[in-house]
């Protein structure tokens, strides 16, 4: 018998109408998240309260269904939007009724909007190419990190006591840098500091230069070309390479030498 | 003679000078709209008034010319060019004269200027392959918006008692998460956070971090593939694949092994 | 003698030391100009005008002798540069010692200092290949005009009356949205026009999605096209295409067959 | 006996542990730099200064023995980053106790944060892809110099009067326009001298133009090339160019030819 419930769940989850249906209950609940932020009648309120119930139960649901219809179940695990999706709705089964945690309660229920990602397959490929670009960006990112800290360190010795609020420690001073490289309003800070070291200019600019500029570049070049080889990849898939032409060639020339040496004899 | 009149009305169609009077037409319209931005002497109102009705008449005839013109009118409908033409001239013949409605009457006349773009072909390309790369950006997009609304819901949850100008709901923080991806005065908004939440700054980097660098980044990767496809598509255009080449070696092969079996015969 | 003097003057012209000494002086013209935004002493006043007059010669003088060196006279004017040259070198000939003139004999010669373009290989390949690019940009520029023109018509009869300094005529609006194109302090126009209409948002959003976003992402691609065409043009210089290889494979494969044929006679 | 020394320094200097160690105490130095931006007990201070002698001493001990197992002892100082690294660790050594100068001493020590770049292989390939990038970049700084000169040339002798602030000489206004290039707060400058000079417009529109648009591209298209370069440089290896593949099916065919005279004589 669990052998038939179990066939009937796999041939559910794989019901076209069924996977609509999940969407339709994460844009419901992506819906009832924003409803929640405007001020609500007391009848909303209450509406609300019924249609939390109702999406945590149907996810429970589709998340063991989809437990269920796994054959191994140890590679269920194995793949990370499963783990996601479980954590989120494992998260949002905690009764939080204090009303002091109940920011905490709302901002867990925010991140189902979430499992749209690991809903629609085009999302996922988005992510995983963003995540695949991650390790040649790390480096970047660190590198990053040294040229603000050495700068926030600069920063922070020599502009302290110009205006403490900008500069007050290494934490702040970075965050001062952030604002500089995005350029907001970044020239205040400069022609602050400049009527007491007329060649902090200098300083700021060579900062620009070093993360703005030189590392947008960077990060831009790391991003296309992981997105150029995504597509060759598809592109060349079934055409041989080169190599392997010149190997052809090699052997019809060794065929000919032989057929040229048999005469020979 | 209506096939007399159709020949004519074909000849005059692909006239270089009639295709130069239409788009001095469209120029003249795009000028006209320009004028009226200005405060007009009653003269030149009357004026307007006048060549209003002329352009009218002027590009109902032209798209009548080429409705006549077109072999099977079925495939008239199917060109998306012709069908905004069409829109665009009996939309502007609709008369809007009461006083209220003529802010309306005036918009709809600015679209007019759009007809530029059908009509000159190199632009009807460029918005083509924007087109092209339109269902891949779709899902950047899709991805942008979820972020947008998470970031948007947490804003409004933490920050609405803050600054309700700013984060009053969910559509008023969305709007204000823009402003920060545009660098806009962002520092402002994060200082006022913070002075009530000191850590939300990682609110903001964090945000900014996914959205204007990792999808601008991505957005770019996208329309750079979409220009070099195109461009590399014109470039191999009658340069064999890899593939044939491996064939035609192939083929070579076989023919020097059949060589070679006759001779051991 | 006549050649003689020619002779002379070629090897002058192709002397490695008279080359340096053009960009010298080029650069001291630079110098010079830099330093009358300076207020000066009476010395060092006198000391620039007779700088200028040595500068002044000097051009003139180098000018003459790359056109003496010309072997055919009508190819001189060929070339851009040297039109170019000689053109900031007339100019600044032409008198100007009236004191309301000052300033515009003082922007004259500040041209001169873009001879630097002209006199190093380098720069002048850079603005070879902009220009190169310009015919393909020129209609990405013109479809912007387009969409700015619309949108400032747009504004011009819809916001006029709330700010006639921003959206005062179509002029105005252009200038207004290049503004907003660059984002610099776009929420507060934003706020001013929502006070009236609360959704012109949706202006601003689309506004700054077609130009700011979809349109910086063309220019981007067309140049990054332009750099890859003249790398990939260098790299493969030398090396045969995919068509001429099978070709080469073609008539092999006839040469085979009628080794064949002969065989069977 | 110095021979065994020698050998047991080569021991130390490639082994693991010794490595991670010394990004250890890199980390820790560049953690007491941060430390010591906010205000500390005075026991912390006391610690930072024990930490300071022992960091000194370290990298001291580090630095020599690398030098000391170099082969080729000349071959030391040919390595870039060998110099750098004991640039910073002979500057650091000079005791500086002076009051005055101990901003200076903590300057200096700041930059013994950059020697993580020159430990960790891979931040070190990202900085000479960048230095890679730089001749070509060079130029285009150059070009970009010229532009930024010629029109700050112009903005200072034009708008010198209306505001001597930010077009007082032509270093006052070369650093305007480093602003206006941000677009920070580029407008307010702009409706400032459009108030005398209507037409300034033109000087903004097309130096941002200039700058901004035309050479960031410039920019991204040389680092792009630079990137995909050393991409592609990866990919083919191994792989035979079309010239060499050519080669093979020229050396084919003339054999295919001997063998067809052999069988004609």
């Amino acid at each position: 018998m669990y052998q038939n419930t179990k066939a009937a769940f796999i041939k559910l989850k794989n019901n076209k109408f069924f996977e609509l249906s999940v969407i339709c209950v994460i844009i419901i609940s992506a819906l009832e998240i924003g409803a929640k932020t405007y001020s609500l009648s007391n009848t909303a309120v209450s509406i609300t309260a019924v249609l939390d119930t109702f999406i945590t139960l149907f996810f429970l649901f589709e998340i063991s269904l989809r437990f269920i219809t796994e054959e191994h179940k140890k590679n269920f695990f194995k793949s990370a939007w499963n783990v996601f999706d479980t954590l989120v709705v494992v998260i949002s089964l905690i009764p939080i009724n204090d009303s002091e945690m109940a920011l905490l309660a709302r901002l867990v229920r925010v991140f189902r909007v979430l499992r749209m990602i690991s809903v629609v397959p085009e999302l996922r490929i988005l992510i995983n190419s963003l995540i695949k670009a991650l390790p040649q960006l790390g480096y970047v990112v660190l590198l990053m990190f040294i040229i603000f800290y050495i700068y926030a360190a600069i920063g922070s010795f020599m502009f302290n006591t110009i205006n403490p609020k900008l500069w007050g420690d290494i934490a702040i001073s970075m965050l001062t840098l952030f604002r500089v490289m995005t350029f907001e309003d970044w020239t205040d800070i400069q022609y602050e500091t400049m009527e007491v070291y007329p060649y902090s200019w200098i300083y700021y600019m060579t900062f620009i230069f070093f993360t703005a500029f030189a590392f947008l570049n960077m990060v831009i070049g790391i991003v296309v070309n992981v997105m150029e080889e995504e597509h060759s990849k598809e592109k060349n898939k079934g055409q041989p390479t080169l190599g392997e032409l010149k190997q052809e060639i090699t052997e019809l020339k060794s065929l000919i030498l032989k057929l040229d040496e048999k005469k020979n004899l």
